[in-house]
């Protein structure tokens, strides 16, 4: 049993409904309050005087400057798992060059994707490491992680087996997810479709055999997958017993639909969604993810995250971090930028990156902090939280904590 | 005499022109390179063993891992000097509330007016080297600061006094800019045209008798000043002695060619400019200064940097840091996203944070890494010098030179 405190603020994201629109004011929040934990598990939060008196033989973690707390963060959709470097391909993007001279010079996608190849498991270990150790220090203590450069089953098994191993060496909570569907690889011989059950057969049965990961992803977009032959798989990988999430509606509407339909788990990008399909996803319990990071990237609009809200939608922000479309992964930043450009509010904000996020991994433990769920919150130095969001990704956490510990 | 390498790349930005726009190509990279300083400047660049050679009895400054070198950055336009917070005014703005519903809540402008007079003027020296430290940390080592929240006599010069006060404690290059005029303050008794008179008379000849600031700035816009005013007032200011500079057409276009007219070392904001005035500026030696962090900071257009350039004009970038519109701080993000909105080369951003930058404060004895310059540079542990844009400012700087030491 251990007593952590006082804080001046407790922002618990407690009481908050899973969709729709979020006022400032809804927030609770618990002033001189303190956390108790035990076993990694929230115990109670409260008044911090009366929580010392309820739990008189508690550890007592004071807390000297940290006077603000909110529920650590949660990054649904990252791939931070690859080889290689495409710094020359963002500078000749912004430099006007085209996406077929990036490739003529070795750049674009498939330059990922041959260094991926190239890597071996434990140098993709490393970079995932490096990579969590640059988001755990946001305060992201859940990270999603996808395959999707390795594009054959020898190499999406490596970098799935890579994760799980970066998963020993860490604290955070790593969510896999196979995304073999990412594009068809120029050396699969034969159509998109055929490719797409060449995963169906010979790669999700081994990623289940080897328990690597329980979430499928694809690429519905023209340059990739198309929607007939995506339903259709993602139909099949629901029926091998996997979770669905969905890169849809980035540069043309049409996708989004399909992630509904099939009933998948988030529907993310979401750029280019027409209206009639933000009624759709806002009627479902398939989270919208924002994915600001990209639009930062590519130069391209944000998502429309405000009319996800208004009509009641599930609206999660998670970074997208790779090497080609999101190079920042600064989760704080790019929230706090689609909020200006979107008009979100600091609640709806704080919702997407916590609770909101989680439940889109299908992770119902975490996000809040209240009773009985995993403790991993994160301080700042700060007197006021609405501090956190308005200096963009300036102001760093001071400590993290996972499962009540101090990492 | 000192010796500091090797490094694996020096990108020294020299020879490059001070107008129009830049090819990659065109960028000086020294590979294996060296810096030879003394007494603060650069003495010689070039091959690191041939340095050694040349100059035997130098003092060695070995460099292990940091691989990439730049010059150190310039920030033209900052507004760093205030008291008081404004976060619960950004989550108003973002939950959609107005200007006037936010002014009513106790906020906008006029509560920095209110906390920064409040203020002693230690509290604003210390608020000053907070933030000037968290601008070195990112290897920007000439931050232009603004006065602006005073606007009566004392409390600018207070402001200016403060600024001057803060830059004995600080190795960085601070250069004050009065700006009084930043609007009419609605405790004084008198028209605009009396308030910039006011300024004229009572407020820019004690500047100028402390020696507190050689620039002169006004906003010039609908809801402050009116061209025509303000060009007498900066054609009066001219007269006094001091240097020009202009928050030109942020909102509205129109006033940029003031900037123009009265010979200003610079016209800042720009994203309603249109291309008439471009012509203008790009025709001018006025540089013109994009401001994307108050484009990020509210969720407008970013300023045609693109164009600007491709007309032939100086175009430089700065934080715009303050505590209203632009409170993220972060020059590389900002530039950076700048350059994937508005299609800019590497070595134009970088251009426009140094020496360019500099051009606009007068400063032409800094900004690129060249004998007789300035020994301020500022190094990467990162093998291409690409990356520092790529990661969007998440690589920071691991050491920062000025005059040849590290800081
Ligand atoms: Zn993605
Ligand atoms: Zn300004």
């Amino acid at each position: 049993m251990k007593l952590t405190g006082p804080f001046q603020q407790i922002v618990t994201l407690n009481h908050l409904p899973l969709k729709g629109k979020l006022n400032d004011e809804s927030l609770e929040i618990i002033t001189n309050g303190g956390i108790i934990s035990d076993n990694g598990k929230i115990v109670e939060t409260g008044d911090y005087q009366l929580l010392k008196q309820k739990f008189p033989n508690s550890e007592i973690d004071f807390i000297e400057n940290e006077q603000v707390v909110i529920p650590a963060l949660v990054d649904a959709h990252t791939h931070i798992c690859f080889g290689g470097n495409r710094a020359n391909d963002f500078a000749m993007r912004n430099a006007g060059k085209t996406y077929l001279e990036i490739a003529e010079s070795g750049g674009g996608i498939w330059s990922s994707v041959k260094h991926t190849r190239e890597a071996s498991e434990d140098e993709l270990v490393n970079g995932i490491l490096e990579r969590v150790g640059f988001l755990l220090r946001q305060g992201i203590t859940t990270i999603e992680i996808k395959s999707g450069y390795g594009l054959n089953a020898d190499e999406e098994l490596k970098m799935l087996r890579a994760i799980r191993k970066a998963q020993e060496k860490t604290k955070a909570t790593l969510v896999p997810t196979c995304l073999a569907a990412h594009l068809k690889p120029k050396d699969f011989d034969g159509s998109s479709e055929d490719y797409l059950n060449y995963i169906i057969d010979e790669i999700l049965p081994k990623v289940k055999e080897e328990n690597l990961a329980t979430r499928v992803d694809i690429f519905i977009e023209k340059s990739a997958f198309q929607p007939e032959e995506s339903k259709i798989f993602l139909e099949k990988a629901k029926q091998l017993g996997f979770q669905i999430t969905v890169h849809a509606d980035q540069f043309t509407p049409g996708s989004s639909r399909i992630a509904v339909e099939v009933g998948a788990k988030s529907a993310d990008h979401l750029e280019a969604t027409i209206d009639q399909d933000i009624e759709l996803l806002a009627n479902s319990n398939t989270v919208a993810i924002a994915l600001p990071g990209a639009s930062l990237g590519l130069g391209e609009p944000f998502s429309p995250a405000r009319k996800i809200l208004d009509k009641g939608g599930i609206m999660a922000i998670a970074t997208d971090w790779n090497p080609g479309s999101a190079p920042m992964g600064n989760l704080i930043t790019q929230a706090s930028v689609l909020a200006t450009y979107q008009k979100l509010t600091t609640a709806e904000v704080l919702a997407a990156i916590t609770f909101r996020a989680a439940f889109a991994l299908d992770l119902q433990d975490r996000g809040i902090i209240a009773e009985g769920k995993k403790a991993d919150f994160i301080t700042y130095e700060t007197n006021n939280f609405q501090n956190i969001l308005y200096h963009q990704g300036s102001l760093k956490p001071k400590s993290i904590y996972i499962n009540g510990e101090k990492i």
